[in-house]
C-alpha cells in the first residue's frame, strides 16, 4: 500500500476550508499536512465538529512541503499564491475566482484590476469535472468554480447544448443559503435578521454570471447569456438554480428529461429527477430537485418542467453549495488529477432530514 | 359614535381566518359576529395567539346575521355560500379563489368544472385595491386577489403600463413561505423536511399565473404572459416575487424607481425601496425588498433594478401572504366597501425582528 | 380631546427600541417625539418595517423635551442618563438594567462598579407590572426587568408565594430566542451558526438570577434561591421558562392551576394554559405555552404540571423577550405611571403562524 | 478480504431506517440485504437523499435472510419480531423501547402490557456502549438506548458515580430537535407552527426518564432519581441535554472537567469540551457543547460548570438524536457485537455548518 498524499489548505477559518478538512479525514489516500489561518482562532473552536481531531491552524510560512494545496482565499489572493505551489512541485486546486475567467479584459472588469500571473489563466481548466475532465486529469492548476456557477453550469447545459432555448434570453434565480456569506458575522446574515426572511442582492450584475456564460457558451458553441439574480434564504447550507428558458421547439418533459439523462449517463454525482407529476400526491413526492438532502455531500439534482402553452422550458438544479459547490467537487478535480477514483472520499450521502 | 358593523368568517381554522381575527380585534369599527369551523377543535387550542378572547367556533348553520362576511374556503366552495350571504344582504368578501377569473372558459379549465353562479363574477372586482378602488367602494362581493398573484401585480403593474419590457416574455419566481400551504399538516411542509430546503413546485402552471396575466393585460392594455414558478421556502409567512423582464428600451434604475413612486402615488401601503446599491454597505443596507419586515403587516415593499448590459430590467415586491396576501387586504377591501378609511384595523408594522 | 404626551427613546438602534417604535406608532395617546442614535445608520434601514413612516434617528443633545423617555442602554449607561430626564420633569422607564437590584452591595458586585446615582434606585420600582401596579403608579422612574427575570418571576411567583415548592432548590432552564444577543452581529447568532444548533451561555451566573431572586423573595416572604440557565435557540423571538420546584406537600396539576389563576385574576395579559392532558390529541392540543403564538405581543402564557411521584412542580412561562420582555411592558408601566388603561396600544395578539 | 456481513432493517421509511442506510452505505464490511416497509411509497421518494443509490422498499415477507437485523419499530412491536430472527442465527440491534426497561412490572406499566418474550429482555445489554461494551461483545441482541436517555445517561455518568450530586434531585430538561417527533407530519412538528416556537412536552413522565434512572443507578451504586421534561425546539437534528445537580461537597469546575476526562478516556466519540470561561471571547468560543456540529455524526460532546454560591454543579452533553441517538450508535453496537473495530463506518464527522 502507498503512501497517503500530503494535501496542504490554505485559509482554513472559512466554511469551505473546514469542509475540506471533514472531507479529508475521511480520504483514503490523502492526509492532511497542514491548514494555515491568518487570524489567531483555535480550529476547535472555530470548527467545533472537528473537536478532538487534533488538527490546528499554523501560519503559511510555517507550512511544509505538500502534494496538494487547496487555497480558500478571497478574489485577488490566490493569484498571489499559486506561482509558487506551483513551481514546488504542488498541484494546486482553486476553490477562490482568481484563474476562472479566461477573457482577460473581462477579468481585469469584473474583479477589478490586472492579474498577477496571467499565463497560468490559460493553462488552468475550469474545474467543472463533468465537462472537463480530459483537462483537469493532465492540469497541475485547477479552477474550481463558483458555487451558483457550478450548479447552474450543470442545471442548463444539457439545454443549451441541445438548442432547445433561445441561447440570449435564459433567465436564472439563485437560491443561496446563509453559508453562502462567508463565515464572518453580518448584520443581513444574523439569525434574527434571516430566520424569517429572503431577499435578492447583486440583483443584475453578480460575478458568477460571467463564469456561467463563458462555460455555457462552450457547451452550446453559441454566445449564451444568462440573466440571473441570487437571492439569499434561510437556510445554512445549499444552492437553488432555478432557470427558464424559451423554447425554440415543441418538446416534452419527457424528451427533456431524456436529454438530462443521456448527456449526464456515468456521472456518479448527478441525478435526474424524473419523478412523475402526480398532483395527488405532488406534496409527499415532489417531482423536482430540492436542497436539503445534499447537505455534506458531493451530489447534484437536476429536474426539469415544460409549459407548452407559453413556450417555456424550467430546468432546475440543487447541489450544497459548501459540498459539490466548493469543497467536495475540488477533492473530485483533486481525484482526478491524481488519476484516483473521482468518487474517493466523497461517496457519502447528504442528510435526511 | 355608531354601532361596530358585525362581521363573520366562514372558515375560521386555517391561517386566513386566524389572521383575520387577530386583526378585527384591533377594529375600531367592526365585531367579530362569529366564526364557524367544520371540525370539532376548540379555537383557543388551534389558534393559541387568541387564547383568552373568549373566540369560539360555531356551525355555520349557528351562525346569525352579519354585515359582512369574509368567505376563507377551498376552491369551489365559497360560490355555494356567497349567494346565500348577499341575498340576506351580507357584503362578501371571498378569501378564495371562486370569483377571480372573469374568463369563464379559463375558469372552467383552470378549476375543473362549471361555476355555480357565474352571474355574480361579473359584478365582483378584483381585490387588488391600488388598481379597482371605485369599483370595490361600490361592489357588494370582492374576489380578494390570490397572494402570489396580489404581489406579481404589484410589482410589475407600473412597469407593464410603462411598456417598459417585452410583454410576453416576463419570467416570474415566486419564493412563498411554510403558511403558504396551509395549516393541514403535510410531508413536505414538515419542519424537519423545509427547515433546511427549498424546492419549486408546479413549476409551469400554478393556477395564480391566470389572475396574473388578467389583471396586468388589464394594466397595460395589451396581452401580457408570465411564466411562473412558485418556490416552498423555510420562513413562516412571506411572498418575495422576482420578475425579470427584457427592457424594450435604455433606462436607468432611477428611472424606473421614478415610475413606481409615480404609480403608486399616495398609496398607503406600499413602499419603494429606494435605497442607493453602494457594495461597501450592501449587506447592513439592502437596497431591494426584503420578506420579513412585513410580517403581520398590510404592507408591500418594492423595488427594481437594471442590467444595461443585458437589457434587462428585475422587479422585486414582497408582502405577507397572510397578510396583505389575504386577511389584511380582505380588510383593506371591507373598509374600502363601507367607505371606511382604508387603513382602519391594519396599519399596524411588521415585525423586526 | 387631549393632546398626546410626547415620548422620547434614548438608544433606538437596538431591537427593544425598534419595538417601542412600531407600538407606539399605534398608541392611541402617545405620540414619538424623537429616537436617539450614536451611529450614523438610517433608521429605515436599520428598521426595515419603519419605511415610510417618516422617523428619523437624532442625536440626543438635538432631542427637545419630552414628557416620557424610555432608556435602551447598555448596563451602566442609563445611570448617567435618568438624572437630567427626572429633573427637566421626565418620566423614565428604564429597559437597561442599572436601576433594578435594590442591594447595593449586590448591584456592585453583578454590574462590576459603584452606581452613578444609588439615591435613585429606592424609589424605581421593579417594573412588573403584576406585582408592583401600585408603586409604578405613583414612580417618575421605572425599572423594567430583564425578560428572562420577567417572565421567571412571573412563572414562579404564585409557586413560592403558596409555598408549594422548597425555595431554595428551584432549577430554570430558560431559552431565549436569538434577538436576545442583540442587534450587533457576533459569530454565535449567525444564521449559519445557530440555525441548526442551541447552546447553554452564562451558565451558572447569569445577571438576570439577582433580578428573580430579589423579586420571588419579596413574594416569598423567604429567601428563594434559583438555579438559572439560560440557553440560546434558533428563533428569533420569545422566551421559555422551564422551572422545577421540589414539592413541600402533595398536590395536582388542578390545584396548581387554580392556584395560578386566583394569582393572576384580572390581570389583562397572563393567560394560564390549562388544556387538559390529553395524549391521544397532544401533539395537536399542546397542554403547556408555547413561545411562537406571542410573538410580538404583550401577552404572557402559563402552564403547570405535576410528578407525584419524583415529587416536582413543573411551571412553565412564555413571552415575546422585545414585547412583555422589554418593549410593551415598558409602554404598561408607561401606561400605568400615566394613569392610563394599562392595555393602552399594547393589546394587539401575537401572529400565528 | 472477507465477504461483507448482511444487513437488513426492518422499518425503513422512518428517519432512524434513513439514517442507518445512509450510514451502512459506508461501512467498509457491512452491505445493506434489505429494507423493509409496510407502506407502499418508494424509497427514493421517501429519502431523497439516497436517490440513485438503487435502494428499495421490501415487504417483510420477501426479505431473505442476514447476519444482523436493525428493528426500527413503534413500541411494542420489536418484541414480535426479535425472537424469529434471532431463532435463525440473526443478530438484532432494536432501536425500539422494547428490550430496554430490565424490571418486569415497570416496563408493563411504562409500556402499557405484558412483555412478548420477556425472557430475552435479561440477555439483551442496554446498548450504551461506553459502559457495556464487554456484555454488547458477546450478545445476539442489544436494546440501543433512547435518544434522550443515551446524551443524558452519558451526560451523568461521571457526576453520579463520583458522588458529586445529591443523586435524588437531578433536574434534567432536554431538547430535542423535531425529527425527535417522527417522519410522520402532525400540527406540531409543521414547520409554520415550530419554526418560531418552541414547548415542553411529557413534561413530568417522559418513559426515557425510566432508562436514565436504571442506568445511572447502576453507575452510581445508589438509586438516582432525575426529574426529566424535554422541550420540542426548531432545529431538525439534536439532543441537548441540560443536567443540574445540587453538589454534595465544595469542587471546581477544572475538578469535574478532569473526572470527566478519566471517566471517558480513551472513548472515541466523546469530546470533553474544556474551553475556558472568559467573557470577552465568550461568544465567539463557546466553552460548552452546542448541537449543531454534531449533526450526521456519532459524536458526544460534553461539558460542565459549577456555581459554588448556590451549590449546583451544571452538566451538558449533546449529540445527534438520530446519529449517535439512534442509527450510528446502532452500528456501533453492531461492530462491537462482531468484534470489528467500533469506528468502522461511523468516524464521520458532524457538518459545520
Amino acid at each position: 500500500m502507498s503512501e497517503p498524499i500530503k494535501v496542504g489548505i490554505v485559509g482554513g477559518s472559512g466554511y469551505a476550508g473546514g469542509e475540506l478538512m471533514r472531507l479529508l479525514l475521511g480520504h483514503p489516500k490523502a492526509e492532511i499536512a497542514w491548514v494555515t489561518s491568518r487570524g489567531d482562532k483555535d480550529l476547535e473552536a472555530v470548527h467545533r465538529n472537528l473537536m478532538g481531531t487534533g488538527l490546528r491552524f499554523v501560519r503559511e510560512e510555517d507550512a511544509g512541503p505538500c502534494d496538494v494545496a487547496f487555497l480558500c482565499m478571497p478574489s485577488r489572493e490566490s493569484m498571489t499564491r499559486a506561482p509558487a505551489y506551483l513551481e514546488a512541485g504542488t498541484k494546486v486546486v482553486d476553490i477562490g475566482s482568481d484563474f476562472r475567467l479566461k477573457d482577460q479584459g473581462l477579468f481585469e472588469r469584473v474583479y477589478g484590476g490586472s492579474h498577477a500571473c496571467w499565463g497560468l489563466v490559460g493553462e488552468s481548466p475550469y474545474g467543472v469535472t463533468e465537462l472537463h475532465r480530459e483537462a483537469i486529469a493532465g492540469a497541475r492548476l485547477v479552477a474550481n468554480p463558483g458555487c451558483f456557477a457550478y450548479t447552474t453550469i450543470l442545471t442548463l447545459a444539457p439545454l443549451v447544448k441541445a438548442g432547445l432555448v433561445d441561447l440570449d434570453r435564459i433567465v436564472v434565480n439563485g437560491l443561496t443559503g446563509t453559508s453562502g456569506a462567508g463565515a464572518e458575522p453580518k448584520v443581513s446574515s444574523s439569525h434574527s435578521e434571516i430566520a424569517n426572511s429572503a431577499f435578492p442582492y447583486n440583483v443584475v450584475d453578480h460575478r458568477h454570471t460571467y463564469e456561467i456564460e463563458q462555460e455555457l457558451s462552450g457547451v452550446a458553441v453559441g454566445k449564451v447569456q444568462v440573466h440571473f439574480t441570487p437571492i439569499f434564504c434561510p437556510f445554512p447550507r445549499g444552492i437553488l438554480s432555478v432557470c427558464s428558458g424559451f423554447s425554440t421547439r415543441s418538446v416534452s418533459r419527457d424528451e427533456v428529461l431524456a436529454t438530462y439523462r443521456e448527456f449526464y449517463a456515468g456521472e456518479p454525482f448527478i441525478d435526474v429527477v424524473g419523478l412523475p407529476k402526480d398532483p395527488a400526491v405532488s406534496w409527499e413526492y415532489l417531482p423536482y430537485p430540492s436542497v436539503a438532502h445534499l447537505a455534506g455531500s458531493n451530489y447534484v439534482q437536476l429536474g426539469v418542467d415544460v409549459d407548452p402553452d407559453r413556450g417555456r422550458i424550467v430546468a432546475i438544479g440543487a447541489m450544497d453549495n459548501l459540498g459539490k459547490g466548493a469543497a467536495s467537487s475540488a477533492i473530485q478535480n483533486m481525484n482526478c488529477m491524481l488519476g484516483y477514483s473521482e468518487e474517493l472520499g466523497i461517496a457519502g450521502r447528504g442528510l435526511h432530514p
